[in-house]
């Protein structure tokens, strides 16, 4: 006798909510196949039941707008959100977890800012929240850290986790488009939101680092305490000065462990062009994770799109299915301490830098000046010709610290060298 | 009250052994806050209990070269085996897994060549059998594809699953060795063993694929039928035209659907150098899978080594100890069906052609004609100026079936038009 079907109440019938219907249906023998049973769509939420959709509701599916009759129907096994938002969903997945469901979702910063209540009340009542989908899109990497480097003492992580800025910054740098029209292409489509803010401002990057931090390290590191820094208005000088240097700027999120704290950023930052990170093109997402016994491990994937991220969430939904012990956070705590947060001002890098400077005798000599002044070394210098605003001065420092470059870019201001602001990003 | 230690019989203590219980021992901590439990190493099988050993016993652990000793104690809750072979430990793991113990193992020849009865025995009893070891060292692509892509509808596998041999060709390519330089410093590095066959002619990389090919077809494609060409006496000339073309060759193994039955090889490859997979240098491992919702998943990592290996036997470790419900095979049956499969010379493919022909008027004609009756079209040709055993003659194919371009190729031997054997590999 074959098992029951698992009962789901899907939560947004979107993008992806209609990719998970398409893919649950096109392979539902295989489904059979890997764990024995059925999963069927019992009830769909959407905002109006009455819109027209572009995929049809699964066979003996209803369509409601009232979360309760998800949360609170006693033949509902297992709730999927894929609403977006962070009040809704919040409310919604605390409701289902009292009624004693298990919970799928993509939520990324409902989970990064107000992820841990939800984690503690689902181990309270031994029910699963996972949330394969919310990072990295079809990347596998909670699933991998949570498992499979689980024997690891991870030492960094390095992610491009936003689809967006990476397609911006791969168009601006292979099609020489500026940021403006880069955006706009985007938009035209369909990898940006009308809205772009949360993607070209590193915010949805930031959420995902604060996902990774805690299955990595099993720590809090507070999304209000990550120093973020968006694409917005990069300039393609600087994409080109880059690859004369032979780099390629990516939005990097990061975090690594020093003498015992947690340094983490997100911010546009110069890859070597020999790095498999440098290749991640398009809005292809990757993570490079190194550990104390893997060594490096690099995953690279689609981030985002209908198909792949139901992918991850079809994962999610054949492990409840299969009946695997809930293990929602990868360590025993199911409530992760607070981490111990290196200042971001003290986090240690190379800097690529530019500045426009007036094309006068001794300019470079002075910027080295004021470098010199905080400890910093050029290692690498361009000087171009004038143009109107002044001349491109780039450079490549040594190892320096974030506030070293800020001081040493505040004296270069104060001596009147720079016609306009500098600019600094972080070499990876 | 802390949970009782996981028990470990560990047989082998070579470089993978030694690993394993130096991470264990470094990573101790990290491991209670995992699972809540320790994983003590209590008995050490050896060869020689005499020989001195680079890495301490563990505290508490006992040596024996009597492998009875493992399995039949009843205080061992599960076997690691990293002996290699086949014999030696298909006897072992069958008497664990008799005795109630689970097992982890690193070893893809008997799981490929005599694995079927091992997983039937491990579902009758309950047990888990692991694996992750077996294939690509630390990439975590066995739990990938049994859990995370358990949703999808696997379209192709390819991967570059031996690192020796990838090393070989890295140097080769790279700094302009031939083969027998290039084996030679393999082996004095330790990428290579004093007698290379399995990993140069292919076999290994053959085990690996038949694994993968069941985790993600629920298949048996027997390792008997497997065609398998190896990297040995690969001549330099091949990989400098074939850069001229743009591309790299990787030993390759790769598998696809067509129509309904599975296409499988494991042969010398020209990859795209805009594919992430001509990236991969050394001795890494990398794959690529393709499936109906992830889209392109790409990961890429250490394909061997002491630490590596041990990583990925301690995400099976710590998942025996947190107690995870038995899913070997990632499939309901636990014994695969045979796979239908692709007759090998039915499968289609570009080809990347070198022959050596006299400097004669005309030859280039015969050679295309010799193609051409055999419904081959040749897409680009290089010709270069003579040398002593005849003037290289290069060309890239569209499709063709493996049939035709040997029929095509004997066609031009019969013709008396080449001065040595044909050189013929496929195209990515």
């Amino acid at each position: 006798m074959p098992a029951k079907p698992l009962r789901v109440a899907l939560a947004g019938f979107g993008t992806v909510g209609g990719g998970l219907v398409r893919v649950l249906q096109e392979n539902q023998e295989l489904i059979r196949q890997r764990i024995g049973r059925d999963i069927e769509v019992r009830k769909v939420l959407v905002r109006d039941v009455h819109k027209p959709r572009a995929v049809a509701l699964p066979e003996g599916a209803v369509l409601t707008s009232n979360p309760d009759e998800l949360a609170d129907d006693p033949d509902i096994d297992v709730l999927v959100e894929l609403m977006g938002g962070i009040d809704a969903p919040h409310a919604l997945i605390t409701r289902a977890l009292e009624r004693g469901k298990h919970v799928v979702t993509a939520n990324k910063a409902l989970l990064a800012e107000n992820g841990i209540g939800l984690f503690q009340m689902a181990a309270e009542k031994g029910l699963s929240l996972r949330y394969e989908a919310s990072v990295a899109g079809a990347i596998p990497i909670v699933e991998t850290l949570k498992k499979s480097l689980a024997g690891n003492r991870i030492e960094s992580l390095v992610g491009i986790l936003n689809g967006t800025s990476n397609y911006i910054l791969s168009a601006m740098s292979s099609e020489g488009l500026d940021f403006d029209t880069a955006l706009k292409q985007a938009q035209e489509l369909g990898y940006a939101e009308a809205d772009p803010t949360l993607d070209i401002d590193g915010h949805d990057a930031a959420h995902k680092l604060v996902l990774l931090i805690r299955l990595a390290y099993g720590q809090e590191y507070p999304y209000t305490a990550m120093p973020i820094r968006g694409i917005r208005g990069m300039n393609r000088m600087d994409i080109e000065f880059a690859r004369e240097f032979g780099y390629r700027i990516k939005l990097i999120a990061q975090a690594h462990v020093e003498d015992g704290r947690l340094a983490a950023r997100v911010c546009p930052t110069l890859v070597h062009h020999t790095y498999l990170l440098a290749r991640v093109g398009g809005s292809f997402n990757a993570v490079r994770v190194e550990g104390n016994a893997v060594g490096s491990l690099f995953l690279h994937g689609r981030g985002a799109g209908d198909l792949p991220t139901a992918s991850a969430v079809m994962g999610d939904l054949l492990a409840v299915a299969r009946g695997e012990r809930p293990d929602n956070t990868g360590f025993v705590a199911q409530t992760p301490e607070r981490a111990a947060i290196l200042p971001p001002e003290e986090v240690r890098s190379r800097y690529y830098v530019r500045v426009m400077v007036h094309d006068t005798p001794g300019v470079l000599r002075d910027i080295a000046a004021a470098m010199a002044d905080e400890g910093i070394s050029m290692a690498q210098v361009i000087q171009k010709t004038g143009e109107r605003e002044g001349v491109p001065l780039v450079f490549m420092t040594h190892e320096a610290s974030a506030r070293a470059m800020r001081n040493a870019l505040s004296r270069a201001v104060k001596a009147g060298l720079l016609t306009t602001p500098a600019v600094a990003y972080p070499v990876l």
